[in-house]
């Protein structure tokens, strides 16, 4: 252990993590409802689907000796690399020790999230290997680029969450990149984050520098970070995915298990088989993180596409915001958070295009009591791409989501009787008494999205909004100042990251 | 009477429209529920404080002594224009005649549409004095541009109505417009359209084309055209167009009674404030529509938006989303007919703030169980501009959107067990037997939105979304036919416009 790290140093870190902040709450708590869009007796019908599926056709767990015994001890029929269930197990299971909601801590304790029940928490996209911008044509992203993009949602009042592998920093090794990425999470946010899953041994480096930054005690009784752990659709869970999950339900960290079925190739073209198919996935990969530690952290992830039945590409149309819908139905039948797809598009630009399927897939998601957006923004080709004007573009639509699910209230102050009485017909509002009250917050303002006159805009440089976008990015970058870190964690942090480092 | 209409082609035209077509519905029927953002209480304050402001601030009827004698006799409290009206006495008015659903006929009876209950009707945008487009610079519209919007439509699958005033054309004397909109409806479209509201005369003067179209005995039993009738928000009903709204009702035509409250300028800045005086506000219009004439078609109609307190510019942000889902509530709690907002942004081009703004909005109002969209697409700059790419790539959303409201069913036949164990873990779906009976139609194919691969999208020459639109218009123009009119009608119709139009 680094011998600049005394117990001194690691008690003020605690004290630091649970004094009470006095700033806005670090998350969103929703007060409007969900949309349900299937019925209870569609819904039962899709459960036992799934419980046939895991019966009778079983999950194949490949190249991962470890999680076969986990489930074969647990009960499970296992043969080979299939794994059944009987009906009802994985349900069981899960709901004996799953929580419904809990706490990701953050080192700045203020930003602490929540996960489950009313909350609500945004980060950035996940996993795009390429990054664009107006003012760069579009590449392979770098580190530089990842740690641009932890700077941009640090200093974001709408990101809760500084995400996890927000792009793929292709000039660094993959047996390293984890190591950068993670410390770059640390250094330049002090928002929750997320791990590595491309092996083990990288999300256990994952849960090693966690510990440096909240201590090995406090990592073990509380959530500090996550990981994404991907289902290979249908029905396959690999050994790779499987061993960080194992790596961090074992350590108390929370696991994000998620199905990604593309319709008509991974899984049927029907919702309502997608559906089952999925949920199949969800409960064999839950039910394995609550055989490694009963009552660790997890969340009940789904994504979907349908295909362009044309040119064979995955689209997010219709039957993704339905799926979307009744997912979130099925995640709280399981009382377990939800996170789902969100504002994702297939397009190569942020163009209209781009706008209007990520608010359509987007609001499908906010009406779906999501609780986690993984994709709340930047991404562009269905996720291959991070384009940095679309980040601070949907940063606009996370504010009136915020304010949307927050409802309104309907009482005397609000109905405004005695206003609307001493302006009478044909008067304004321009200096009633609620008016003056209420003019400072009363309505969102944006950062980005244009409201001016034509003749305003014109004058102003008739810019569209890829280009406001840009200028507010250049000033928010110019503006940055890294979260403050002890000195003393962020040496040891800086020690283990280049002792780990393979050459 | 034109001679040439005889008294057997107009039987002819009427055995035309009762002739049954096998063409799919003309309008969506949904089958999803919609988004109640209020309880019971909320609502209920909110009627509750509608009735005291018509009964202790009333309205006012300007410049329109008629209506103030309809009101006065009906039995309401006339001093000088302002207008009150005891507890309760406009709910009573209206539940006791208004129709909670009706029919609108189009000239091809295949394309006649329902208000009300389950329906969804989409039409173009209303009222814009300017275009543009890619190829045209922002300019002041004309009645060409009429003409292509109406073909436009006319062409689409997703719009079910040709609209009203789809955009001003402003090379036509203000005096004379409305014998040449009408009449492009007519000619260029055989789907349902809505009339002039700028003078009595004018919509006497669309009353008497509608009757050339579908003879007199027809119009004065079914409703074959309408009257969309804004409010003066706060409270103000002027003369001309109750004048217009009179001549509508009077013949049993459909009016859309419709407030535009601009929050902080034209009604409280809360949503519950804005709601309450809207509320009043339709409920005065609605109650003059039903003692003109009892049981005339009349539509719920609903607008607002927020204010950039900096800018003082309207915009539609989250505080709209929750007015247009609340006032749905509140027009079914009324039981008649709902339309608000819907594809509109603030955005000068087709950019990304344009799509996202519009999906947003547009979204909201399809979860708030709207049944006619009057602004379902083409509509920038908060609705002063008719853009015509955005006119085509809106209607791909409408695509989704039909098939979004549609739901999905859960049965063996969609849950795909058997596809699922045929396939079993890892395989794929490309020819399961679900995906090849349901290939073509599984999946929404839009006409404009691209899903190709980056590689794919460059090799045809990276067009964004607008630039793809534009093609597509052209096409479409190129190819577009008029519907198939009778000779008799198409001259009577020509005859009246030259015999009306004033020099």
């Amino acid at each position: 252990m680094d011998s600049r790290r005394s117990s001194k140093s690691l008690n003020e870190r605690r004290s630091l993590r649970t004094r009470i902040s006095s700033n806005p709450a670090p998350y969103i708590t929703r007060k409007i409802g969900t949309f349900d869009i299937l019925d209870e007796e569609s819904l039962s019908l899709i459960e036992r689907s799934a419980d046939r599926i895991l019966s009778e056709v079983g999950i194949e767990v490949r190249n991962d000796p470890v999680s076969l015994k986990i489930f074969k001890d647990s009960g499970a029929y296992v043969q080979g690399e299939r794994v059944r269930f009987e009906t009802g197990f994985c349900r069981s299971v899960i709901n004996n020790s799953a929580p419904s909601e809990f706490l990701q801590c953050a080192r700045n304790p203020a930003r602490t999230v929540k996960f489950g029940g009313n909350s609500i928490v945004f980060s950035p996209a996940y996993g795009a290997p390429f990054v664009s911008a107006l003012d760069i044509e579009r590449r392979y992203a770098r580190m530089s680029d990842f740690n641009d993009i932890i700077k941009l949602a640090h200093m974001s009042p709408y990101f809760h969450h500084s995400g996890g592998t927000v792009c793929e920093p292709t000039d660094i090794d993959v047996s390293n990149r984890h190591l950068d990425m993670v410390r770059s999470h640390i250094l330049y946010s002090d928002k929750p984050f997320m791990g590595s899953v491309t092996s083990e041994q990288r999300a256990r480096d994952t849960l090693t520098m966690t510990e440096i930054v909240f201590g090995k005690d406090f990592i073990s009784e509380n959530c500090c970070t996550m990981g994404l752990i991907n289902i290979n659709s249908p029905l396959v869970l690999d050994g790779t995915m499987l061993g960080a999950l194992r790596a961090y339900s074992s350590a108390n960290q929370c696991c994000v298990v998620t199905p990604f079925v593309i319709g008509a190739a991974a899984g049927p073209m029907s919702p309502a088989g997608t559906l089952a198919q999925a949920l199949a996935e969800v409960l064999a990969g839950v039910t394995l993180t609550q055989l490694v530690r009963p009552g660790s952290p997890v969340i009940f992830g789904y994504l979907s596409t349908g295909l362009n039945m044309k040119s064979g590409a995955p689209v997010r149309y219709d039957e993704t915001w339905k799926c979307f819908l009744a997912a979130g139905q099925l995640a709280r039948r399981l009382n377990i958070p939800f996170r789902c797809g969100s504002s994702t598009t297939s397009a190569k630009l942020p163009d209209y295009q781009a706008g209007l399927e990520t608010a359509l897939n987007f609001k499908s998601a906010l009406m779906a009591g999501t609780h986690f957006f993984i994709h709340a923004s930047g991404s562009t080709e269905g996720g291959l791409c991070f384009d940095f004007d679309k980040l601070i573009l949907d940063s606009d639509m996370l504010g009136m989501a915020e304010r949307f699910v927050k409802g309104f209230n309907v009482d005397v102050d609000t109905l405004c009787f005695e206003d609307i009485k001493d302006v009478g017909p044909g008067g304004n509002f321009f200096t009633s008494k609620h008016t003056l009250k209420n003019y400072r917050d009363g309505y969102f303002l944006p950062e980005v999205l244009d409201s001016q006159t034509f003749e305003q805009w014109a004058e102003s440089g008739s810019k569209n909004s890829a280009e406001l976008a840009m200028l507010k990015r250049k000033d928010l970058l110019n503006k940055y100042e890294p979260p403050a870190i002890e000195l003393a964690m962020k040496d040891e942090l800086n020690d283990f990251v280049e002792r780990s480092r393979k050459v």
